[in-house]
């Protein structure tokens, strides 16, 4: 066999080169124009599908194809999360720098499941957590020259997921890792929790017969009180709490939970306390609003998504632990063929052991040039102006006539209603998210149909604000007939 | 406030584009260059930390900086795992085209958590997934028109997780997700398995003592037999075996249990079974090592990893269900904010409900480029030179004075070591690793240490191959003195 007698069929490098200009441009192009874009996919079920050879292609095809399907296939099939006047669920912000981070890890392609099997992607990840650390003043005990540390998972998901089982491991002894779960362990979050609490307590053997809803005020934040009556009730009849989830910033409403409220129960019941901010944690990389931290002091973990409103490419999600021999201890198993000598040695992080998946991408990247392009200054600029936005926009509804507020929201998000009811409202959502101009999405407060105004697209600007403000006032005339 | 008169720390998209086309120039240097580096990072630990600033800047900065310190202060802490010298684990392949589908899904920046969020995003993963039941000859039952389907996980340490919890949900008919684990469940894996099926039983709360490491053969295959045997007697002690997860290609050693005739014994007992093809999988593009699923068709959830040897860019494993309602049972939840009038159709697919996280990105691009750019033809030529150039290699170790193979492995993996003993081949090992030239890593088999020669890297070539056994060869000399 001779190299030079074998046909390759890879790409070869100056043809990548040409490609990927074409690639940059088409992105570029798309960037530019997405505001042309119904914001809403106004695709069918099997649209795209129909489109496709029902079979794999025998022989390979050139490039060209490829960037045709991308415009004339898959682009009428994408809702868009980059458009300004995406105002849905909550951001999931790309930036230009972190663009460019992603091209360089997909470039380099390298693992990051032990620190030797790239230690600049362990060592980049643990200076950028540690950076973060310092941006959004949380406690120290999260840096990663204390016992803690702080580790990029997939999603809030995996990040809660992972807080439940380093707690669960520290109540049972490890216990739980080696005989399983015994339905003993009971949880606790606000009623007003994001369905992720939920869904770890069923993948950790927990059951959500064991996860407790707490009793939420009327700005939908969890009530100390309550808690605490609950945790005592559940050691009363004999079951074991271990686990408690507050929220900073709930999905619904973006209500505070009172972390240092809810601090004092889970320090004298010695439970695991997590606190999951993942979209409205960055806002704390201002000053002014790092008030929504008050407590985190006091918490065993910590997670929140530089992915949301951080402009930073999904996936990236934030998470701090306070004491990492627990997380390290529910998740570790060290088989032959992973032993190398700096893991044996002891003096490195091998981030395999502080999530579920082994293999990791290099994610540091991206966030590494996020921050050094924007400075915590240029983020502090746009997160401010954000908020100013969703502040005005409310002012905007607390004086309609026809639109009211379902609850005073902080920060970015703005939770409304029309005042003729939930049939009215759902109507007027449906309207402006098929006119493709504008898409935002609901919830259900005090089970009233209620619009969600979430402010916080990268590249969003007064004139998308104003514009939707305009849109919601004319579909309401015209739904209402008024 | 007017848009005009705010500052704006965004990259304007001109500078985007020219800042991307330096990057796509740093990464076809970085490949046209990467034989000249060592394969393994010869970095010592906080020796790129050390180069970083204590403090997150305050101001932003330019691009060029950022490029520079990637060369500068990254580079050297990469273990280069696009190297065509780099032999170590299991291949991480990327590509040209699947890093040209990284650009665009980092460009358009979209979720992928429900089928209206960006229908192209769910309806081209399904497409790429029924591709491959027909690449690979998978049984229909896993094609999405039926009661099965296929889905982009995170890892396949993810897969084996989701696998786990579906047996679950259906063997205790949704009582583990509400009541939590009792202790009683039991779950089979080969004594050789990968060490993700542990750590799966840790996470779901199986325990870890509740995972039987069945006996294996003189190829460290599971033997049938020794399975049922420890099912019955579980059964005798009142417990309730679940699952069973066979390997197609163990990381060992690339043992490949007899998945029909363990399939006989799941049928017998009505236990789930799960294959593992994580690496290997691949090998079945080519219908001469189609053999290796033989027995799949009785398989209730199949896992390979396209990131793995299939030149697609990490994340990107597949994931098959015959079942999909016990999947999407064990881990779907809906609150009020993800509801939508196609979810509520039930005439969709919302990949959320498949896996632990909710977020998602767009990966099926990568996947449908890679297919689409090589043609099946192609893959099975870079697979089958591959496979061939591994036997050869093992031609060379039976034929040799000084090595000796550990077992007789097919495909592309081969495990050998010294003739004189542990000591040696370690030291081997470490010191052809040191030298930067090629990188390989070890197992333990019948307790002797033994070297793992993987060759699956995308551009490895003969060449590459044969000096690598020539620097084998001399180190061995060098470290006997013979």
């Amino acid at each position: 066999m001779n190299d030079k007698d074998q046909p390759s069929y890879h790409m070869d490098l100056e043809e990548f080169r040409q490609n990927a200009y074409r690639t940059i441009d088409w992105v570029v192009d798309y960037l530019a124009n997405v505001e042309s874009y119904p914001v809403l996919s106004q695709a069918e079920p099997n649209e795209v599908r129909r489109q496709l050879p029902a079979e794999p292609p025998e022989k390979g095809e050139g490039y060209d194809a490829m960037l045709r399907d991308m415009t004339e296939i898959v682009l009428p099939g994408i809702t868009h999360w980059q458009s300004p006047n995406f105002f849905a669920f909550f951001p999931a912000n790309s930036s230009p720098p972190a663009i460019l981070g992603e091209i360089l890890s997909a470039g380099l392609g390298v693992q990051g499941m032990s620190w030797a099997t790239s230690p600049a992607c362990t060592e980049l990840e643990t200076h950028m957590m540690d950076w973060l650390v310092q941006m959004l003043g949380l406690p120290e005990r999260y840096a990663s020259h204390t016992d803690g540390g702080g580790v990029i998972q997939h999603s809030a998901s995996d990040a809660t997921l992972c807080a439940l089982l380093a707690a669960r491991e520290r109540t049972t002894g490890g216990g739980s890792n080696k005989a399983g779960c015994d339905g003993q362990l009971v949880a606790y979050t606000s009623a007003q929790a994001h369905s992720s609490i939920e869904k770890a307590c069923m993948i950790a053997g927990i059951g959500t017969e064991n996860l407790r809803l707490v009793d939420v005020d009327e700005n939908f934040a969890m009530r100390p009180e309550a808690l605490d009556a609950q945790i005592r009730a559940d050691k009363a009849a004999g079951l074991v709490p271990f686990f408690v989830c507050t929220c900073v910033g709930t999905t619904s409403s973006l209500a505070l939970d009172p972390v240092a409220e809810v601090a004092k129960v889970t320090s004298a019941h010695e439970l695991w306390l997590h606190v999951d901010a993942a979209m409205a944690g960055t806002a704390a990389i201002c000053p002014e609003f790092r008030f929504i931290n008050d407590g985190v002091e006091s918490a065993d973990s910590y997670t929140f998504n530089p992915h949301k409103w951080m402009f930073t490419n999904f996936d990236c999600n934030a998470f701090f632990v306070a004491d990492r021999a627990a997380l390290i201890s529910a998740l570790s198993i060290l088989p032959e063929y992973l032993r190398n000598q700096a893991t044996d040695s002891g003096a490195v992080f091998d981030y395999r052991d502080w999530h579920v998946p082994l293999g990791r991408r290099f994610r540091a990247i991206k966030l590494w040039f996020v921050i050094r392009y924007y400075g915590v200054q240029g983020l502090q600029h746009h997160i401010r102006e954000h908020v100013a936005l969703a502040q005005e926009f409310k002012q905007w509804v607390i004086h309609s006539d026809d639109f009211e507020l379902g609850v005073d929201t902080p920060l970015n998000l703005v939770c409304f209603r029309h005042r003729d009811g939930d049939a009215v409202t759902e109507q007027i959502m449906h309207t402006v998210n098929r006119g493709g101009d504008m898409y935002l999405t609901h919830t259900r407060l005090d089970d009233h149909f209620t619009l969600r105004m979430s402010i916080g697209q990268t590249n969003t600007q007064r004139r998308h604000v104003t514009s939707a403000w305009e849109q919601l006032q004319a579909v309401a005339s015209a739904v209402t007939g008024s």
